[in-house]
């Protein structure tokens, strides 16, 4: 993996949020030439703190997408357009600005990089939100796209883009479908996106984990490190143009394995069970969980990440940086 | 159907269009209280002409519906949302314009729609370009969505959040998936809509029909009356809500037919046969037509009007108004 891409021209966007500042950092690591944008818009997760690591060794553009995106793509050897919004409650209380976020910003890429007639290799992160409610499980790449909330529909029709501009016009696109992924630099200030940050935050503070419906749902678990080694290999083998991929693990967990995983980390935090407020009862999805053989068989993917080994790094880090995420 | 509508106020986005404004006349004759907005965004086929026939007798904003859907949407009983670009071609010079005009358009409106606790019925006018090459024929409307073009994608997103709308907040919604249509009132100054008002403009100036790739592809043809008593059946029934359906034509032809139809008819025009132009053989889905089982069974819908009889009337239109249109 450090030969694809040692020298080579990276950009990656909304990289001072989760996913995109650890890939960042391993881009970095293995020697290539970064650009980070991020538009640092409130509550989404950016933060400069994020990139410590690696600062002074790559180039950080705080900037939106939509508006730069000519002067971002161009020269890039590989896009990974990781910037959106990922909280499924904000998305149907402001669907207008995730619209913006998560489908126009992505297109804008798209237009930029076909008009300049590039062949950069461009990664989406894509949701396994597109799916929606399971037909059936686990979860495959030709399962129909149903998503059942406006986040759902912005990543399906971005996705589809981005696929699209492979079909028409060419462009060397692929995207992963994302499940839930956990580990350092995942925002901290709201619960917004999803329950495992504010489960993580909730046990280091020695709070009750709220389990909204007994937390009988099946997940997968994907440590961010893994996520990182998928988008690797996505933007770098030939045999990931043109697709989507599921991303998964091989063992389920109901919510409330994990919380009982983390509460035992971190030697701290209880759980505690509540009836599903109001405005999430309608777009939760029950079980959710995703065959990923389609990117272990063409990419060699799969998750070496454990939850106890993964919760033990992330607690660790958030007890070490606590300050710079509450 | 008259009782439906008499007293009733009556959005129509898209009015001074084609479909629109055949819609907004048939209201008006119906007894309803009709509002047309339409921006007129030069090409996209908005023609104050077109509603010449109840001119003073309806309401008309010259207006674009992302900017004023609180406004339009106020005490409306009923909005149909035809707004929109159905250039195939347009949508992948200026996908970011496609996305403006069949997607964000429309979110405007569902949220001003659910902002104002309104029970408007909301009518969607989808398009079969969003299921894309035909995995199988006729298709039905469990067919997967796989666009195409960026139209088809915006499309679909508009859809899904227009149904997404009933699942989640019971707005009660709906959307027919329109085939070709055909008949007057639409423009006839660029052949970016589709070959059918192209052809019909060639005919009429006794000229050459390019066949593309021979025409031998086939089409369900409905002529505007049918599809505006569709229109009227969905924003009527209470079995529609919440669905999509197909429209169709019992006997799909081939656009050579068509043609063939049309010459004839027309008495004047002749065919010729030319392969596809590059910037549309990446776009093209080959033959196409559709199950219009389930808007028969729920809403007793079927067309009515045959091609030889909807060519004449439309040939006519033309031939009396071709200064308004030309």
């Amino acid at each position: 993996m450090t030969t694809d891409y040692a020298g080579r021209r990276v950009l990656v966007t909304g990289g001072l949020g989760f996913i995109g500042s650890n890939l960042a950092i391993r881009l970095v690591e293995l020697g290539a030439e970064v650009t980070v944008a991020d538009s640092l818009v409130p509550d989404l997760g950016g933060n400069r703190f994020n990139i410590a690591p690696v600062e002074g060794r790559l180039t950080v553009h705080t900037t939106d997408v939509r508006e730069a995106a000519d002067e971002l793509v161009e020269g890039q050897d590989v896009v990974f357009c990781i910037a959106g919004n990922v909280s499924h409650v904000d998305s149907m209380s402001d669907p207008l600005l995730d619209l913006e976020l998560n489908y126009r910003a992505q297109l804008a890429v798209l237009e930029a990089v076909r008009r300049q007639g590039s062949q950069a290799r461009i990664v989406y992160a894509g949701s396994r939100q597109q799916y929606g409610r399971p037909r059936y499980l686990p979860l495959d790449e030709h399962h129909p796209l149903e998503a059942i909330d406006v986040n759902g529909i912005n990543k399906t029709a971005a996705e589809a883009a981005t696929l699209l501009y492979y079909q028409v016009h060419g462009l060397p696109t692929c995207s992963l479908r994302l499940t839930n992924t956990y580990g350092p630099r995942m925002q901290m200030r709201h619960s917004r996106q999803g329950f495992v940050s504010w489960f993580v935050r909730q046990a280091i503070d020695g709070e009750e984990i709220e389990l909204f419906g007994g937390g009988e749902s099946l997940r997968d678990f994907n440590e961010v490190d893994d996520v990182v080694d998928a988008f690797l290999r996505a933007g770098a083998r030939e045999a990931a143009v043109g697709e989507a991929f599921n991303l998964g693990h091989p063992e389920p967990l109901t919510i409330r394995q994990f919380a009982e995983t983390l509460v035992e980390v971190a030697g701290s935090g209880s759980l505690a069970e509540r009836p599903f407020p109001d405005d999430r009862a309608g777009i939760d999805i029950g079980s959710v969980f995703a065959n990923y053989g389609k990117i272990r068989g063409l990419l060699g993917w799969e998750p070496r990440v454990g939850l106890w080994e993964g919760l033990t790094r992330m607690v660790e880090y958030y007890r070490e940086h606590r300050e710079q995420y509450w």
